[in-house]
């Protein structure tokens, strides 16, 4: 996907594709009419690639990064940089010299309906932001073999979540109490230590509160809400329908359209934007909408939540910083 | 229902009670705590009585509203005044020289979504009147008994909605086109003569446009839809629900809940508000809302609506007038 | 309001009235055309009074609970019971030994659209339940006055939405996180040692989440919701408006009506219903849907929510039982 | 348009561009990567165009049909074919012998709301169809310019209501009465003989009953909507929104995000299916979905309902035949 978007942009072309599994890059370079590189070396090294799009397995994020800031090449990298703060915050050391556009892959950032309901805040039009609830939940358990090496929902599902509270509260919070529970798939969950269904509550040092629901599986489908409250007003992202056609039958008075279902289509519009906002900053050599310092931020969260279920007590943010 | 309604009015007592099937107005009077009349002429003699609401079999309406009269008492008819225009045109003349207020029972305009969308043509909010659609569909055929003698469906169930086409124009339409069909119990619908799915397009002098659907039968149940268009906006009466409890499921994202379902739930608050502004008229003597006139005018686009099908093209209102 | 609806019930009377102002009590015993008594006393004494309904401040209700069991009539007292969870239990112990109906007011139970969104749980549509969230908000802040004796918002507004929690969870929450903030009147809270903005988690031995958000102040209305999700679906109760108009122009393209608001208009029927109820339970001797016992578990979650806020961690309900 | 999304079909190449306006085609060849061709000979003589697209004025669809199906290459050309039945009959007559296809850009039919709303009729799910209500209004009146030479609403506008009515109906409608006002630009109406504002009824032999309204401005924007009723239920194509965020204030307790407007958003999705089905039928040499019959259809009816205000009666489609 990431390929073709590269590939349609006005202002981008497609220079070339790495995959370790050399197959599934040759497949995306015969689609997209674009060369094929033999190593991530030889892609690091050419003089055709003015940026890089790393959407490899997480824990080879935070080595390409360093790669190439290394061959000053600017970067569009996936979340999360790492499952280890540890190891995010050594590659903050690396890279620390560089003014290099490194731009994180919160994509939920570019979504239409989420920049108007953010949009609403910064306007003024719902007043001084007192509460937030963002909902997001799967619409099925992903794979075992997956779920094994996700690194937990934390770091793997709440994390866009977490940033998307960050993107909203326009303030950094500092405590986070989370409560996890085994209800979808609770053989799976005891064995990887991890949970499929979590609530969260975020707080700032104003007062403000924002809280998060996570579920690994929504029968009714891929579940996308955000919930901004002020003293002025309220916005909510709504979820977005494959089609606006309604029905009306005996059995029902009115039945909506299924949801756009899973992230790829929900999230269409904005992977594109994410490539545009990308784009402009390479061009322009300006720091990107959400960066290095916005991936590490998100993860601390993640490693407060899990610590705040594991002691049964809110975790400070500067605890895990 | 009206009964309670009057017993139940701040302003108003239940004087009595009377019906030509003597156990039906037994009950009543029973169940309300309020005198049962031996016949028609002890009510209208008795001093006890201030107003009468009439809501016997349609016959029987230009009859009672001429003794009501007689007897100096202020009236709220249900509609329609009779199924002869000739017989309204005779009941008018017989009561021309009467002050006294007779309402209709147009129980919609009392509707208060309904009011809402008027207000927004009044209030100036949708600007300059364009169209209307009117979209009124009973949840189930009526038994054949019913409607064998209900007059049409012109002048027993689309006249309500050509009277919220006036209450919504603001200008008497001229012209009448029709069309009806024989699709939800054709071997009655052929009997009687009958359509029982039609639809019609009024128009004004100075160009608006009403459209109205009927069906006899919506499988979803009782749909009451009004529309309202014009140079600055639209204003939509929505169905009204029993309650606000939305399903998502495997099947379905979404699932409303059912409508209110029939007249008596769905205009429950108009029945009630038609007490008040009847009772209102008593205590002023003034003109009620919707009154006799009113009633006339609806029968008259009925007339209308029937030729124009039976002629096979639009029937001008001074032909029937 | 109560009055009326005794009134208008169809198997009750309203027998008497009785108020510590004695204006107040003429003024409900005239319009309802009802005897007042002269002192509770006397109200208990009555042989008329077959059944009493406490709406006194808070500080009598355990008293006067106590006076209708010695009395020997059942009793629907409006919540809370006391703000003293230590009164609560002495007056349990006194009442001990009755069979009496006794019913507390939590109201909202018995509203259509939150018992549908209850149905989707018990009919098994939604599958096992995994988490609710409960949006609770008033249109503005209570004066000054109110707020001071309110007992603080856990137990004045919260009790609400812990009552609904218990009345969906099917399970009683052993675990209450809350976190507070004075974000709509901070120098009143402050002063009052309340907070005017909270949220809660509640979570169950099964491992169920609830949570609750409350604000004093919703610019946009009356804002109750409740959202239910389990394995096979979600349900949502989402807000009522006072008519169904819907309303598009050049600024917008669609904005719905008002909601209902406040209480008295919103949960109509529910008062209603809830008069019906305790009807029923009077006329068969048997226990209310909700008991004395609801009452106390409810102000037992306030309790434990206070505490989590002011010692910054999760409140097992075993510490404050 | 057209040509961007030709270019990113997977299966289609743009194989050249014509442009009477030549930097027109000179700009759009370059953006694309496309060679202009010199004239329409060249075009239709070139071996490498497999196929032609016509988005021509409407005044030269008819004759570069014929070029192109003497070229032997299938065509999909902008509706309407001509603006007089006559040509368009000529037309048929000069290309009857011809097997290739020819698909006409009614583009709507391949909207998925619009899809999904058909798909209820033929799926059984909303029963026999009996009624169908098409809403089509633009947001704001084309320019004078256009107007004076488009033939007039119905040709112009109407024109894909009358395909949506066929595309919905199963079923050609026999009769069309008409209404039309001059109410949005009364002078440019009058002097072009044409009318901003239209309803119109189309029946079938059956007895099914299609309303249309149409208006030229929309305050509120592009609005596409369709009901289908039938004896089992309803299906309404409602309007897509640019995003699904919704505020909440003290002005109101709800309002939704922006229409899609106008037809190259709103029919984005559309305007590519319609190329997909396109380079389908030139694939497989089969039939188009939407032919050239199906524009002399609907141009039928466009006549038929101008004749119908003219004469105000009802015209048999067999009267202009």
């Amino acid at each position: 996907m990431h390929a073709s978007n590269i590939a349609a942009h006005p202002r981008a072309q497609l220079a070339g594709v790495f995959d370790v599994v050399s197959e599934a890059a040759a497949k995306v370079g015969a689609k997209e009419g674009a060369p094929v590189f033999r190593s991530d070396e030889d892609l690091f090294a050419s003089k055709d690639v003015d940026a890089v799009l790393i959407a490899s397995s997480t824990s080879t994020h935070a080595d390409y990064i360093e790669k190439a800031v290394a061959a000053g090449k600017p970067i569009l990298c996936e979340k999360p940089i790492d499952l280890s703060l540890e190891r995010v915050d050594r590659c903050a050391k690396t890279i620390a010299h560089t003014n290099l556009p490194i731009m994180l892959g919160f994509v939920r950032r570019f979504d239409p309906t989420h920049r108007a309901t953010r949009a609403a805040i910064r306007n003024g039009d719902i007043g001084d932001l007192h509460q937030i609830v963002i909902t997001s939940r799967d619409p099925g358990m992903a794979p075992a073999a997956y779920i094994e090496v996700s690194g937990g929902i934390f770091r793997d599902m709440t994390i866009h979540d977490f940033d998307m509270a960050r993107f909203l509260l326009g303030e950094e919070p500092d405590t986070v109490s989370a409560v996890g529970s085994r209800l979808v798939n609770t053989p799976l969950m005891e064995r990887c230590n991890d949970w499929d269904t979590v609530s969260v509550i975020l707080t700032t040092p104003s007062g403000k509160q924002c809280l998060i629901l996570n579920s690994r599986q929504a029968a009714y489908g891929y579940d996308q809400r955000v919930e901004v409250f002020g003293n002025k007003g309220m916005a909510i992202s709504e979820n977005r329908r494959t089609h606006e056609s309604v029905r009306f039958t005996g059995e029902f008075t009115s039945r909506g359209a299924p949801y756009l279902n899973f992230f790829i289509e929900r999230y269409a519009e904005a992977f594109n934007a994410e490539i545009g906002a990308f784009v402009d900053a390479v061009e322009n050599g300006t720091p990107p909408e959400v960066g290095f310092e916005d991936g590490r931020l998100a993860l601390m969260l993640a490693e407060a939540a899990g610590r705040s279920i594991r002691e049964g007590r809110p975790v400070k943010t500067s605890e895990v910083a």
